[in-house]
């Protein structure tokens, strides 16, 4: 009997606090991701928060990657805004570009991008949007950046539809939708906060490739990285929880781009 | 006889726009000068700004450098601020990778680096700052890339002294102390804004290494590029100018990078 | 036969400048109008403009009013964003509270408060957020503050409903759908820059409480005030030109709180 | 024998929080003090902050100040900026105006103006500051308006040489310099995070108008009221052990209104 070991990274939003604002606990957490989405100063992470996250990662041999976001700091970009396709290339461009440089300084490559907060639901609302993104990432030059986004969702089909490298990602701390998307934070019963229910939610989607949606149907849900966020509450108990489920599942914890290879 | 052809190098503060704010007279001026340096949003140009104005530089063969700022978009990055060494560093690595990004999209590289507006002031009076300055440019890991310093300044021969390659810049539209630094912007008299007047101490510069000061003194000043201010104005008539008398004097006038080596 | 004399106020958006960026002609078009909508620093608008604005407007006796919108700097409020009824009521009162207070040290009192952008246009589709408008306007405690609101609209209703001394305001310079809206920026034709067309626009609506719209349908308006946009191309000469046609036309034209009463 | 019964405000920065971001612990610390100075959105507190803040404070009696700060969120107005005098008046007049509009709501007065972190300190060292802020409280036009300064201190004589109502404040969580100067936060041993020293400094700064400086001496220091820092860690506890201490060394603590007049 074959024993098939299944590859999965473990991402989480790092780098969120801003000047005298402490947002996180980016130190609990970071020896138990392979992954971290760093903020890039628009809704979070001004350039200092930046320096210190990006060392902190590469210190426990965590990937990086961007989190660009709205330029919306008082709302912590979670709120709407219209922006254009242009206007969304230009921000991911930039803020990833500011990212990048703090990786070139200490002699690592950028990972993968990742919109933060609402911008991650718009682009899966909007085809322009998620196009924008692409364009982003397949613009930028190097064919092994990484695009993660929502598992079984529009971004996820496009970006590997025009041959980008795709992540498909799912969420330990959130609920879903039957139609694969996450409950809104708006309502009741969107974050998962319970460690031993987020640790079971992540193991389900990385062995069985499936998850339970918030009204109690199974839904198919084949993901690569699995994210828990940085500031849901007790998210360190979380992380660990979720960490060591999957390991007792038999899972080999990595960096996602240590596995994820274009088909 | 031989003919002695001297290279020169001419630079111009682009893309300083923000949002629905216009500044400056880009069309004009990118088709006169070889270098252009780059607002990156702290003092002025948003992301959109800056996508354009690189595309615009490149359509004009015109290389392009950062010119990163304290984070002050109220005063317009003129204004001192009590930042320590270390965020110094911070905020040039931000601002040159955001630039950087928006290059390597367009598929060019970043040619220099140069402080805007009081930052330029700061490092020639505070080493530590000169030093931060300097260790930016020198850790983000390209020999190629260019610091543009002040000519006869600290940050000139701090930089050279660690093996950066430094460009020594001088003035066409700001008279000079006898120091060799610049009038300040507050005193009368600090700003050139007659063409020929400029055009004149740009080929002085060039030709014979030599500034005649507010008060009527020549000082010795070796330059690789003379910078002409996109916000003086009646900008596009001074560098105009200023290009014209350098032709017709005789000069040869690239981006620095063709002609400005390691010693 | 007597002669019935229409009482009209003209005003136009003031102090969007910001920084060391110009916009508008605010020295040109302060002397032709009654009432200035005052920037207040979320979408133009620093400190020390809000500051010269105000003693432009009080210089010639020109009305003020502040002009709150979204906190969206580089979009210069034109952008929508998903704000709540509790947020879009603190940034009326946060903004409204700063320009009171240059007024105060004036010694002149405020006279009404106007939604800047696309803020206003939101206001005409939301209940939620006209009425949060609404409570900022009724609980600053004045009952002579005026909210200025589009005529015919929704924002004129429910705040006349409650007991607001509401102000409807007609466009000169901006085209009208069949339902008494506004063109939109984005569409072809919804600016009008022509000042003999906009002039008399603003003549029909005040005399005669009529509007052509973009598809030639006559539509009722009846209006207190009518609005130029400082930023229009040519802003300055549509102004003089409204102003022009509707004192021919027999107008009074003086600020909307010398003839505006609660019914 | 006569009791001669002390009275001593209270005071603490408040509403520092931003957005997504937390600070201090204002819940907690708002039952204990009398005096609030309130963040107005340039160092710390969105709108949102304020309008919880003003309400958090009069719910429990306690009177509120503004707390103008330095345009600079990224570096909390704790770094020096070369602002000029004007620009200072127009930054505190924008500030106080935003925070006296949550109150005109609340339907209560602005108490006082105390400027926040650098400031506070760089209107001691030039006259010109302190002259502008002294200006910007007087002619906002309300005789009671207090500004708040150190003990001692430049602004202090400045201010009541001019006519205006000024408290004298001492600080308890801070070491002192032998000249009655604040010692600098990065210098060691400037902040008092134990309580039971801070409330004996504050009990001898109270009751005998005086307090030891870092170095051991003993300086007159006559306050009206007395700081903590909310962001000092253990706020709660030291500004708890403050109130205590004053209460049994027989002060009457009471918001500094009730008991400073015009000499």
């Amino acid at each position: 009997m074959t024993n098939i070991v299944v590859d999965i990274d473990l991402n989480c939003d790092m780098g969120e606090s801003y000047g005298r604002w402490q947002l996180g606990a980016d130190e609990e957490i970071m020896p138990l991701i392979t992954s971290a989405s760093v903020a890039c100063g628009f809704h979070g992470g001004d350039p200092h928060v930046m320096r210190k996250t990006v060392a902190l990662a590469l210190a426990h041999g965590v990937a990086v990657g961007s989190h660009p976001s709205l330029p919306d700091l008082m709302g912590f970009g979670r709120r709407a805004m219209a922006v254009s396709a242009q206007e969304l290339k230009d921000y991911i461009c930039y803020q990833t570009g500011a990212l990048r440089e703090f990786l070139r300084v200490q002699g690592a490559e950028l990972q993968h991008v990742k919109a933060h907060g609402i911008l991650y639901d718009m682009m899966e609302k909007d085809a322009a949007l998620a196009d924008a993104a692409g364009d982003a990432v397949a613009e930028s030059g190097s064919k092994e950046l990484i695009m993660v986004a929502l598992a079984a969702g529009r971004c996820e089909a496009r970006g590997r539809a025009r041959g980008l490298r795709v992540a498909a990602e799912g969420f330990a701390d959130r609920a879903y939708n039957v139609d694969g998307t996450l409950v809104s934070r708006k309502q009741p019963g969107s974050l998962i906060d319970d460690p031993q229910r987020a640790a079971s939610q992540a193991v389900r989607m990385a062995t069985q490739g499936k998850v339970r949606t918030i009204d109690g149907t199974d839904i198919d849900l084949a993901v690569h990285t699995i994210c828990c966020h940085g500031d849901t509450p007790g998210a360190p108990r979380i992380v660990r929880a979720v960490r060591e489920a999957l390991e007792q599942a038999g899972c080999r914890i990595r960096p996602m781009r240590e596995f994820l290879f274009l088909s």
